[in-house]
């Protein structure tokens, strides 16, 4: 995913998810929410709202300036919560959310794309409080309880103008089906909307959670600009909110994107308004919370899916490692591999380049109880080849062709395991990324 | 740069070396040698025989076992050193050079292409013993004074029968100009040979040094196989030339490369004939030093410009560190970042990607006067853009179009810096790379 601002070459075609079921499934009393494809989003919900317009930052006028809100009623009892990219550079949108913003009671975000605001110095800042204090005004709410986000290219400050014009109309157009037009607001290169409704059926009874995204995984958050925001009409509590949006993010977003690399303006929000009446018990919070892992995990493989010019998406899952440390590095290592990448790309297994890249991450060690099964094929044992029968070389090549692959790597050398989500690297990528001018 | 083997659509062609100078330069005293762009190689240092044949491991019939040997003469007084790939899986020619050959008196190497034998278990140390044994039988020494290497297809043993002709062959074809020769059979996806030789004036007279290596640096030594060959004709203890090598390939190899990704076989042997009879005073140990620098400089470059597909070699100077440590991880970040690479091959100055990558890898951290250099340009100077004059842009795209890149990133926090070289990453990457079959 690019930095950059919206190519010209993007369309935003209404598609239905590109993913099988094979790497995502639903847990129990969750029930996916679209209607002919498409999905209502973070509008799903009961009490929120939300608009999309173009306030012409973008070149190209398409909608560049989002709002999405509680409903006026509704407002004083939203609890929130958002989780930052810790990129040195981040941006300052970023800054100002994170340290200036009651982050557990945010009734509203607003948004915009065609300018990250990133590496912007002081004129940043000011910028981005304006966008922050113009939320407010327009909802009528103080402006601490207006998270705000941005995207597109680092280094331009979005027009103050621009952006108060914008959040006006937006503000003045707020609905409950804005879930789409708020989603169109945040999309820079991505190919396709991300977004994903569930209904959950919990012991306390049925709550609803909605999310849309923007980015693409090629090596993000290596510098993909990854903004997600997630709304429910559950009540719970800013503590609850907090533990489980953290620990959801580490399982998601984190393992689509191999960790610790992020962009200057990686951020997640997440806002419960309470409409339902539906108030969580522990064990509908952990509910809620399985539901969560299913959305954002949904969001984050759409991602991946979408990494400029992926034609597939890989899960890894390692297990038999002596540590979780080694589980993490093997998993980063190959997921991160352009050798891998490629010859993904090109339909090729080559175990070899797998276990090359492995071993580089864990010096000096000796494993000689490696296997390596791809889309259940046993391709390496004991570190070495296996002589594949002419049936098991047929199915590795039907294996290979598909838009999803699975591949588990045991090192033989414990009982620690990761897992990782990964796209291909072929010529599209290339041509999007080598394309853009700063 | 692939483990595979070598492709069908590269070529041999004899070119001058495509580097300038502006990356590289002759310390004083020392002259480079080259006879119509051609390189001597490893025998141009006095007392080296080599040759290079073709044995049948290459589908093509390519030259793919070669010797490098001191001359009979020499064999007694040579001193030699090598230093190894730290990866895991390291392959059964390495693992007998490491452990079962007398690494400081070596007086010849065995090479072959066209099959890496790497990950292959007892079998693999069964060949790569053989091969040492008919080296040893065929030059008439201990085999534990003969140094073996491989580079091909990872999982495949190469035939032992044709090992042994293709030594038995070599040994007989040995010659005081087979440095070419002798490179030509360790060639895989190479798209032009590197080997330099260079005369060195030093205060204890005049010695020579011959080198050649295979490997292409993309993401260099990720999964490259990377071999590189050295002679010299100067006499030196094995402790002088052990230090001088791991030294020098640290300030190398090592930067042109990224770091602490090695591949299954890469190596690089030093053997110094002591042909030349200057015997080399502490002073003179450090001249040779710096010629073998500048040397290993010269053919890491060739390998980085080889990078499959790169159309660009890059030189990024991290300055202005907090630690060593830090400097370490955002030359590397840097180097290995898809977006920013990409940028390169579309003549794109993206320093929002250059600086996005830096603040992944030092999160939380404060960096508010971080400037970078392109070329000379400054294009961004306290942490954000500078408005560029007509005449700076105008010279930011003349150096953009170069094939060598020359960027200054400096983080403003301390006194540590680092140097690496990269290549960048175009579509003729991705071509080469899926287009393999194991």
């Amino acid at each position: 995913m690019s930095d950059a601002a919206e190519a010209s070459v993007v369309s935003h075609p209404v598609v239905v998810s590109p993913l099988s079921s094979e790497l995502w499934s639903l847990p129990e009393g969750v029930r996916l929410v679209e209607d002919g494809g498409i999905s209502p989003g973070v509008t799903y919900p009961r009490g929120f709202v939300a608009a999309g317009v173009p306030a012409g930052l973008k070149e190209s006028g398409r909608p560049d300036v989002g709002i999405l809100a509680a409903e006026v009623e509704f407002r004083g009892g939203v609890t929130s919560a958002a989780v930052f990219t810790s990129n040195a550079f981040a941006a300052a949108p970023v800054v100002v959310s994170q340290r200036e913003t009651q982050l557990s009671k945010m009734c509203a975000v607003v948004v915009n794309s065609g300018s990250a605001n990133a590496c912007t110095g002081v004129e940043g800042m000011v910028v981005a409080r304006a966008m922050q204090a113009a939320g407010g005004e327009f909802l009528g709410v103080g402006p601490e309880h207006v998270g705000v986000a941005s995207t597109g290219l680092i280094g331009t400050v979005p027009s103050v103008d621009h952006l108060r014009n914008g959040i006006a109309t937006a503000a003045a157009q707020l609905a409950r089906d804005g879930g789409q037009s708020f989603l169109s607001s945040i999309m820079t290169t991505d190919r396709f909307p991300k977004a994903c409704a569930l209904e959950v059926e919990t012991v306390d009874g049925i709550v609803r959670l909605g999310g849309c995204a923007k980015g693409a995984g090629m090596i993000a958050p290596a510098m993909a600009t990854m903004l997600c925001f997630v709304t429910t009409d559950a009540v719970v509590s800013p503590g609850v909110i907090r533990s489980l949006l953290r620990r959801v993010v580490g399982k998601t977003f984190n393992r689509a994107s191999v960790d610790g690399q992020m962009s200057t303006n990686d951020c997640v929000f997440l806002l419960a308004g309470g409409a339902s009446r539906v108030f969580l018990s522990p064990a509908g919070a952990a509910q809620l919370g399985a539901a969560l892992r299913c959305l954002l995990l949904r969001l984050a493989l759409m991602m991946v899916a979408d990494g400029e010019g992926a034609t597939k998406v890989v899960r890894l899952r390692v297990r038999g490692a002596a540590s979780d440390e080694d589980a993490r590095l093997v998993a980063r290592a190959v997921a991160d591999s352009s050798l891998v990448k490629t010859a993904m790309y090109g339909c090729d297994p080559n175990w070899g380049r797998i276990l090359s890249a492995t071993g580089a991450v864990l010096p000096g060690r000796s494993l000689p109880r490696v296997y390596l099964e791809i889309g259940g094929v046993r391709v390496a044992q004991d570190s070495r080849a296996v002589m594949l029968t002419r049936q098991a070389e047929a199915n590795l090549t039907e294996v290979m062709a598909r838009s999803e692959v699975d591949m588990l790597l045991h090192l033989g050398s414990g009982r620690s395991h990761e897992e990782v989500y990964f796209a291909d690297l072929g010529h599209e990528y290339v041509a999007v990324n080598s394309e853009y001018s700063t």
